[in-house]
Formats: C-alpha cells, structure tokens, sequence
C-alpha cells in the first residue's frame, strides 16, 4: 500500500529519506518555494513531486519535517495554520529538544505527532542510517511500515514523546562537542610545534576523534548548523538537572566559525578562522 | 653511573618512577613530612629513602617534581628558598600550563629546569608511560640517559620550555573534557530512559568513551584533581588565541562531584551527584 509524503524541506537527508520513500513506490510532495537550485535539482533527482505548501498539507497522509533544526518550530507553524483535520501523522525528526517538540505538538492541536531523530548518514549508497522514534504505538508503527524494505532503519524507542530527541542529542551532544575538542586540542599542539606528537599519542587509541584532523574543516563549516542543536542540547541537559556549561561553551566556540559556513577550508585556515586574535602562545 | 635523585612528591606515578630508577641503582630520595601513611607505604614499598627537604636539596643531581598539578609551584618555591647553587637539574613533570613552567624556572634562578610531561599509566606491570622532555638538550639528555633501561620512555620535543607541557595538556584536554562529556551524555539519555539505546549507539564506534560507563564514577572520583589541570589548560588555550569556554565549562562541570574526591561510587551515585538539582525532565 502506497502512501502521500509531504517532506519538509529536503536537505541532504531530507532528499535521500524521499528517494527512498520513492523506491517503495510511495508519492513524495515537496515546497519548492524559495528553495536553492541546488534543493531543486536534489529534489528533481530524488524524484520527488513539487506542490505547493497548502496541497502538501491537504494530501500528505504522513508529513515528515527534517530540516535544519532552527526551522523546526516555523514549519511546524506553517502547516498548523493550513491543517485540515486530516488523519495525517506529523513526524517531526529534527535534532531538536523535547520541550521544543512538545511545543510542535501543542502547536498542531489534533494532529498525531510521532517524535523522531536520524542518527547516521544520509541513505545512499548502502549507507543505512537509523530512525529513532517515540509516540503512541499506533503512530510509531505507521512510521515503521512507512520504511519497511528501505535503507531506513526504525527504532521505536517508547511512547514518550522528546525520548527519540533525547537520544539524538545525548549522542549528539558527546560526538559533535568531542570534534569540537578535538579542534580546540589540536591548535594548542599545533600552538607549541607538538601537532604531531599529539597525533602520535592520540593514534594510540583507536577511534579517537583526535587523529582525524582532516574533520576540523568539516567541523568549522557545519557549525553554523550544530551551534543551534548543540544550544538546545543545553536546555535538555537543564532540564534534566544536568550541567549545560559544556554545550553553551561548544555553541559558543563554534560561533567563532560562523563565517565558515559550508566552507571548503584546509585544516590551518580552519585553525586560523577558531582563533580570534592570533597571539603569540609563548 | 648511578645519581642521586629526589622526588617531589610520589603519589602512584612519582613512586612507580621511584621505583624504576631504584631498579636501576639510582638513589631516590623522597621527603615524608606531612604526608599520608598511604604515600608511606608506596615509598617504602618503592624503596626509596626518606629525608628532608634541605638534605634532598642539597645531595640531588636531579630534581624531579611528579605531584598533583595545584601544588606545583609551590613545590618549586620550597625548593627555591634552599637552594644551594649546585649544578642539579629540575624536571618540572606536572601537568601545568607552560606560563607556570616558565615562572617555575623564573624561581629557581641559575638552576637548569627541563620542561616534562608524563603522557600514559605509572610503570608498573609491563605499563610504560612516555616522559616528553623539552629544555636546551644537554639537560634533556641527562634525563633521556637517566631513565634508559627503564619502562619509562623517553621522548624530547625541542628546547622550548613549555612544549612538553603543552602537549600534554593539549592532550588531556580532548581526553578528560571527552569524559566529562560521555559522563553529562549518558545521564541526559538515561533521564530519558534512553541510556541503553545510547550505548548501542555509541557501540558501533570503536573506542568511543561513551560506551565505558564505569569509567563515570572514576571521572567523579578524580574530578578534584582534573578541575585545576583542565583550568590550566584554559590557560594554555587563551595564550594561543583559541577560544578557552569549553575547558573553563569542564572545570565547572567537574565541580559538582568536588563532594565525590577519592569516593567509591557507583554510575546511578555518581550521575546523581552530576546532578545540581533532580528536576522531572519532561
């Protein structure tokens, strides 16, 4: 059984999730309002079918929101002003706090919303990421069957809505603020002429962000992207009673690559850009 | 040819070089003045010979100062006022930040400090830690001959004070900032009930800190003494123009297990008091 996919707003995840969706033979709407070109070529390839906002919304029988996490609550507010009172399921899959999901929820009224988080890389080319997902069992199981037979995998981790959030920025927060260290520790080496040294020592130990020093471009030209959820990292830490210093203090220093988005820099003009006044370390 | 050496104060490392160098038939002086029966023990045990303070000054060739990185300069103060001229070498070996190995060899006046940095476990069972030396080489080479045939190796980075230091705090600091980080990482995951779902995903990474919980309680008990080594490193940091939030947030975030010194603790006590207050985190 094939089933209408509204998919707000294709990304680099958004398109692989909806290539796949396509493949299981399931009718895939995306907005192309002031979308890049580069959006509308991914999408094209994708085979994805272009449609406006209010037809999306008055079709779709599953809508599924993965886009940069600062947009989450504004899409959601956008469709909340167009909906219907369809039965259509809102699976809001951003890297997102759960306060700010229970918001989305409220904000939808009636409308089923199944909390969700991708951990992985995008599907393509055998890449297999995972769909974590937290609603009440009947919404969870139409997400499941949705990607059965795709390279999304699906995870129901419970009824609680924000788990699935959780989860993605528990991990999140541990592997995006480790590269973060790991760029900060390697421009103090690097400081005092021991870079080396201190990959030497980092090699040691297997699976160390340390030693992957090709990431720290990667690093500066996404942190436009992970400041906001590494933000919101911080207000699930609060609200856990959890100390959130560490990820206002990720957010803050990736903000000083602010200018680097999506920009393709070597490792020292990366450094370069972290440091703010180039003093001499001596 | 065998030297006189004193050893300035043997916690669990300090003793286990003790005993290497007794091995090989140095003399390692050690002064018990109001130390622990614990450290006694470890001395004694070690083989190494009690005196006091103006007899080590006087009677060592070499200086080694092995102690937690707080009490450093201190040490190098004691030893500064009994000073007598002689042509003994000073190992500042502590995790500090290079401004104070620099005002450290700034007290001691004529005497030559080498700059130097354990990087590794204390050599006993087969274990052999890296001593990284920085100095004017004839007196990084007096060390480097000093602990030949012993497991401790040796490794010298250059003749700048200060490069030996900052290698490894610069380590250190993506080490114990990355488990501070899996610590705050899986008590946000565990309020959601998510902690399992969490390690396996940290799982499929190999060697990520995330998967080894029971190093939690350890990171607790040793919080006491990371908190001044990672304040040093902000230091360190903010003299090579990199951003100094993130080791200023560790040090608070270790903070709140200050209670936790030495303890014995289990994860569930240990998360518990990471915790500054146990809020309902839906």
């Amino acid at each position: 059984m094939t089933v209408v996919v509204g998919l707000l707003h294709p990304g680099s995840m958004g398109a692989a999730f909806g290539a796949q969706l396509r493949l299981r033979g399931h009718t895939v709407l995306w907005c192309p309002d002031g979308r890049s070109d580069a959006t509308r070529r991914r999408a094209q390839d994708a085979g994805l079918r272009a449609a406006g906002l209010p037809e999306i919304v008055a079709r779709s029988e599953v809508m599924l929101s993965l886009c940069p996490p600062a947009a989450s609550e504004q899409i959601a507010a956008d469709v909340a002003e167009l909906r219907t009172g369809s039965e259509a399921v809102y699976v809001e899959a951003n890297a997102v706090a759960p306060f700010r999901v229970q918001r989305i929820a409220d904000s939808l009224g009636p409308t089923p919303v199944v909390d969700a988080a991708v951990v992985g890389s995008p599907p393509v080319g055998g890449k297999s990421p995972m769909l974590y997902l937290a609603a009440a069992a009947g919404h969870t199981d139409r997400i499941v069957e949705l990607f059965a037979g795709t390279d999304v995998r699906t995870h129901i981790v419970g009824d609680r809505l924000g788990a699935a959030s959780a989860l993605k920025l528990a991990y999140s927060s541990y592997q995006k603020v480790s590269r973060v260290l790991a760029a900060v520790a390697y421009g103090a080496a690097d400081a005092y002429g021991v870079g080396d040294e201190l990959l030497a020592i980092a090699a040691e130990r297997t699976g160390s962000y340390l030693v992957e020093t090709d990431y720290i471009p990667k690093t500066a030209a996404r942190a436009w992207r992970w400041g906001p959820e590494i933000e919101d990292t911080a207000a699930l830490l609060a609200a856990a009673g959890l100390p959130d210093a560490l990820m206002h203090a990720a957010a803050e220093t990736l903000a000083r690559w602010d200018s680097c988005k999506d920009a393709s820099l070597d490792v020292t003009e990366a450094l370069e850009a972290l440091r703010a006044e180039r003093d001499d370390p001596s």
